[in-house]
């Protein structure tokens, strides 16, 4: 059998000393619910990473908010920046990972400076690249840097991976997906439950499912910006955002999907792109989708994206598209193709 | 938005003439299904490709067993080589593509002269993989060439880059799938037509969907070559192929289906590898799956795998396993990440 590793390398818990290339050096700006995950899977599978990677990884400066905040992970032996922009400065830290979020300062402000100075970012902030991603863009490619953002999309599904590289052989006629878990955990429940869009929306909350302003969930908004970020990708194309049609699910209601049911079908928010003689198509709104289709019982907050090429026919990716776990799995996966120099250009 | 592309690529039918690095020249031995295939795709999608790839992807030489075949597209200014070994000596050639199947000459000696010579190879051979892994292996990390075969496991799916790239930050815990498209249509046509399995076999070999020989699929040879790839990539340890249990679908009956299905489970032929306390265990069997689940709605020639990682959770990817199209989008992604000097190592 084809050995992926020569050794037997996992021994839990233990890290590479063997490894001859010296660590990556990484600075983590924002230590939230992601940021957590990406300092534990760099401490609990250092091992593996070190493995695919071909080095060590190594978190040696931080910045946050709160310095003195539990996150279950000591932060002995890395640099603390009060200011997160002075981690793209920092001549310890080789790349960047901007964890803080939102579209302007101090992530913009980061990002660009660290882009600038040649530096690569990895981000999980979709708001900023759907902002600024032209002027990001621009950064990167001036700098020499790379800039990885598979954790913006659907969590720890690769999908930005395999529209950049794994499918990159096809011309793409359409992507689509479900790219909300708090619109498809609200939807699935109910379905589930016949219950109305209030009394579901009220319990997500109080499950921690949906924010205390959910409109940018249930409103389309995040679905859109995904959207936005994978059409770019299929379709190699700067995509308008104000040219993407976004129609969330305040106005789903019981009897609407009663109705869906008895015909066959399930309501389901779906961001679609699709290339047409007229350029690119997006919109993001309830569509029915047959039940016995493969979207139809993508359930609760799992996400899937479908593409379809010319060569390949359809492709479907499925799994969690949040939480911490995913999230990080994601960021770290950017970071190993950082390290082994096969980050895509952007 | 982010912009992959810096400019409007897409200008159908031309090749990119401004791109200013020298062209990948690949060598194809063997033309039959695949060959022609990867043949068309370089031909119809040469723009994509070159924009995925950073420069054009050019064939220089072939060699197949018949020269004077149609096969639907010009071999015009491709030098020939009655014996495919010698691709790995023209110095014309930069990197081999082996589709001339079966694990030993002439696929093996080419591959492993090539390696030798420190030319990458891409492969879509899961025998030779499977016989010749370990050999092979030694060859590339002596010859310090790449070995890419996203095409040996579920055709089009990157499953091997997942694996590899995508989910590297996870331990991984489980993977199983539907490896194999011919078993998958037999059972799906037995359960939807109510039919025994000699008659769907007979049917299906009809349709060119089964071999003449059909034993090396329907008895599960196949799709276990396919689960010890994976679970090499998935587990990172050498995977010995004679200790993973196999058993085939000859002896699923109508009956047997029409049981499952009134306590509501479908039957599939899954391959399922797993960390155990007392190491990996990889089997083939025909599995009774509930008929909720993602894997039992994947019907007909559609393959899909599933992988469990300790951050990322539950990551499903489906999509058509065989077919031309389908494995030369593969074949052809590995291609690109030759040229673009992102091949993982072996």
């Amino acid at each position: 059998m084809v050995l992926y590793f020569k050794k037997e390398p996992f021994l839990p818990g233990k890290l590479y000393m063997t490894l001859s290339q010296r660590s990556l050096s990484v600075g983590i700006a924002g230590l939230g619910t992601v940021g957590g995950g990406v300092l534990r899977i760099l401490r609990d599978n250092a091992d593996i990473v070190a493995a695919h990677a071909g080095r060590p990884i190594t978190v040696t400066a931080v910045s946050a908010r709160d310095k003195t905040r539990d996150r279950g992970v000591k932060l002995d032996g890395m640099r603390w920046h009060d200011d997160p922009v002075a981690l793209a400065g920092d001549s310890g830290v080789d790349v960047v990972v901007e964890l803080i979020g939102g579209s302007e300062a101090p992530a913009r402000p980061l990002v660009m400076a660290a882009l600038r100075a040649g530096k690569p970012v990895v981000t999980a902030n979709k708001a900023l690249l759907a902002r600024h991603g032209v002027e990001l863009a621009a950064a990167a490619e001036n700098g020499g840097a790379t800039l990885g953002f598979e954790a913006a999309v659907a969590g720890g599904i690769p999908v930005i991976k395999t529209l950049r590289e794994g499918l990159a052989a096809n011309r793409i006629r359409r992507v689509a997906g479900i790219l909300n878990g708090t619109c498809n955990y609200i939807l699935t429940s109910m379905q589930e439950r016949g219950s109305e869009f209030a009394d579901v929306l009220a319990e997500a909350q109080k499950l921690g499912y949906a924010e205390a302003d959910p409109s940018f969930d249930i409103d389309g908004v995040d679905a859109a910006h995904k959207l936005a970020i994978l059409a770019a990708l299929a379709f190699g194309r700067n995509v308008d955002f104000d040219a993407v049609h976004i129609e969330g699910i305040r106005n789903v209601s019981a009897l609407d999907i009663a109705f869906a049911k008895e015909l066959g079908y399930r309501i389901k928010l779906l961001g679609i792109a699709r290339r047409t003689e007229a350029g690119i198509e997006s919109r993001v709104h309830p569509c029915m989708v047959p039940q016995n289709s493969p979207l139809a019982r993508v359930d609760g907050v799992y996400n899937a994206v479908v593409a379809e090429g010319d060569f390949v026919g359809r492709v479907m990716l499925e799994g969690r598209g949040a939480g911490a776990g995913p999230t990080a799995s994601a960021v770290v996966a950017d970071l190993i193709d950082v390290a082994r120099g096969r980050a895509a250009p952007v």
